[in-house]
């Protein structure tokens, strides 16, 4: 069976959680502490990713894929989660690397800090330029989505699948959402999208 | 003709530029100076593209293309630059992802500060840790290439034009390649590459 190297709390695992459920694939679930470094250990580096995060995923033969972008990109190929239209493939690859460059480092960054580091972390300092760089990313999404219903066409795609992980929580960064009206509501669309599965699974607590 | 939104010092600029030039496609470029804020104009930000960045390849329909990532995808398939194989597809993507998320903000800042900005800049404090996270970029790909002698699979990819984008001058920004035995071979390996063509052009000067 599929095994997905995974992290409850890492929106960029969350994604292919997200994908794989609403895809109707089966898969089971390795968790890893990342705070404690267990993504840095010689086994993990030798045998899962030399780069020392997850998300990864193994497939049966042990072939091993990482990024969680390239992740989606392997499953949605040749699914309705990734258009055919050649020009439609590259606007879903920019709002890709738009994610991984422009919004995760500092909307999921800002949530890491608030939630999983000490009150007094001196990495606290970092918050008030995570917000202006998190917020200009929020806000081109919202020029986006004010008179669209999806990142890219008039589908759901792996551009809304990335994007949503760290947005939909965004407030757990102390991001303040209600100031992007058309972001709100293409979460609530996603939210209604068939096979949806939330981050954290009831009843989860951190341990 | 395509035009391309274009800074000569750009490392993601020049992945464009590279590959449209193995192409054999024509363009033209309009040159940006990134660090006067030219690309942040309420008509770039508006016309060409919202997030403020280049490089934007411009179509003669008026439709723009941001991320340098996303571009190289859009041009490379359906060539030789993107392979057919379907594993060897996520793994170019598991590259260009890697390189905007564990190498670009590393390496290139590095040569920027130190190439761009005064020799006061406070920003120098950055450097060490800018080193440290870019020699574990450079290391992940020395791992690769030890044997083999491209990133993916046998061929010369999208991959490979992305990360020499900002790996061939990494020592503008101060990192010693001579540890790095196989990124050298291999970044000689692409100077020999049909219509390779240099970053900066013969007798350019910085404004």
């Amino acid at each position: 069976m599929l095994v997905l190297h995974d992290n409850t709390e890492s929106g960029n695992a969350y994604k292919v959680r997200l994908l794989l459920s609403q895809l109707g694939l089966d898969f089971k679930t390795i968790q890893y502490n990342v705070v404690e470094g267990e993504t840095r250990s010689t086994a993990f580096l030798s045998a899962i990713n030399d780069n020392g995060r997850i998300p990864v995923v193994e497939f049966e033969d042990g072939r091993c894929l990482a990024e969680s972008n390239a992740i989606l990109y392997y499953f949605a190929r040749d699914t309705a989660f990734f258009p055919d239209d050649k020009w439609q493939q590259a606007e879903v690859m920019k709002w890709l690397f738009f994610e991984q460059y422009s919004h995760e480092p500092f909307v999921a960054v800002a949530k890491y800090i608030l939630t999983m580091l000490p009150d007094d972390s001196p990495r606290r300092a970092e918050i008030p330029l995570l917000h202006t760089k998190g917020y200009d990313a929020l806000a081109v999404m919202e020029n986006r989505l004010k008179d669209h219903n999806f990142l890219v066409g008039d589908g759901y795609s792996i551009a809304d699948i990335a994007l949503f992980a760290y947005s939909h929580n965004a407030e757990m960064g102390d991001f303040d959402l209600s100031r992007f009206p058309a972001i709100l509501r293409w979460i609530e669309r996603i939210k209604a999208t068939p096979g949806y599965i939330v981050m954290y699974p009831e009843g989860w607590t951190r341990e």
